[in-house]
């Protein structure tokens, strides 16, 4: 969904779709939340740049290390064990863990791999998983992004902001 | 890197403090982490923007509303009735609560009225209040800043961690 490449990606983009974000939470008046590994806080900046965001907008983790991971967002230390923390199942824990702790609706996560170190056999630089939950489902996206560490920090923000906006449309026409 | 929320300030100089604040930590062999309201994930995000800082960040709280405050930074409710979020004594706590909730070497808060709204008559859109919690002391500054909501998160961002880089060379002349 999210293959841009290289340093060209219009900045603007992750405004405009915070700003539809906070149009649609606002419409089903719903609360949001985040838990940001590799996007380092790209997220809730984005969020928060927007006048008001505050209505909407909790809070966030930015959980770096793997120990922030468990405590402060219960993400399992199985998990990190099995599969580590870039992986889709981390994602899916960490989008849960933000939206019970926070007791928010929806909850957007990012795990992965921004370089240039941290690259493993199977894990290579740009590897990603974003995921969302909303009250009714949660969904994990892989992105497999290139670029310097800005860009593919900037462009794991905007899939994640986007695949929020897309479900939290998708839900309102389900429910309505 | 996050130079999308409009303004004029020179966004190299974020990365130009988040690279010096990486070089002093890895001096110290200390870690930090990161406690913000208003300026909603820009310091995590300057950090996490150098390449390793995963060696010296462990995470960050984003603590937009005043109920993530108590329950994520342990603020004190009184605290909060007394003079408000926005004040000397919540950034001192937020940053006292990072260190010890995330068990790290430094903490750096934000807490302030980033605007168009949220403005009183008391507090006036621009005050900010940023605090640096070391093993040794704590200090906390305020800040009177101007321009759009853009500017005030990047200049509140950038006046932390300057603060930080500044405490933690100080700390460094102390000790040796």
């Amino acid at each position: 969904m999210n293959d841009d490449t290289g340093g060209t990606t219009d900045p603007a983009s992750t405004l405009n779709l915070s700003e539809e974000l906070g149009h649609k939470l606002r419409a089903r008046g719903w609360t949001c939340a985040t838990a940001e590994s590799c996007t380092g806080g790209g997220v809730a900046l984005g969020i928060t740049s927007i006048p008001g965001s505050s209505d909407y907008m909790v809070g966030g983790i930015v959980a770096y290390s793997n120990e922030v991971k468990i405590s402060a967002l219960d993400v399992s230390p199985d998990t990190l064990t099995r599969v580590g923390a870039v992986s889709a199942e981390c994602a899916g824990e960490m989008a849960t863990g933000v939206r019970a702790r926070f007791g928010v609706d929806i909850g957007i996560s990012t795990t992965g791999i921004a370089g240039p170190g941290g690259a493993t056999s199977r894990k290579p630089v740009g590897l990603v998983y974003i995921a969302v939950g909303t009250p009714y489902r949660i969904e994990v996206r892989e992105l497999r992004l290139s670029g310097d560490r800005g860009t593919i920090m900037r462009d794991s923000a905007k899939a994640a902001l986007e695949l929020a906006v897309t479900m939290i449309g998708a839900e309102a026409l389900e429910t309505e």
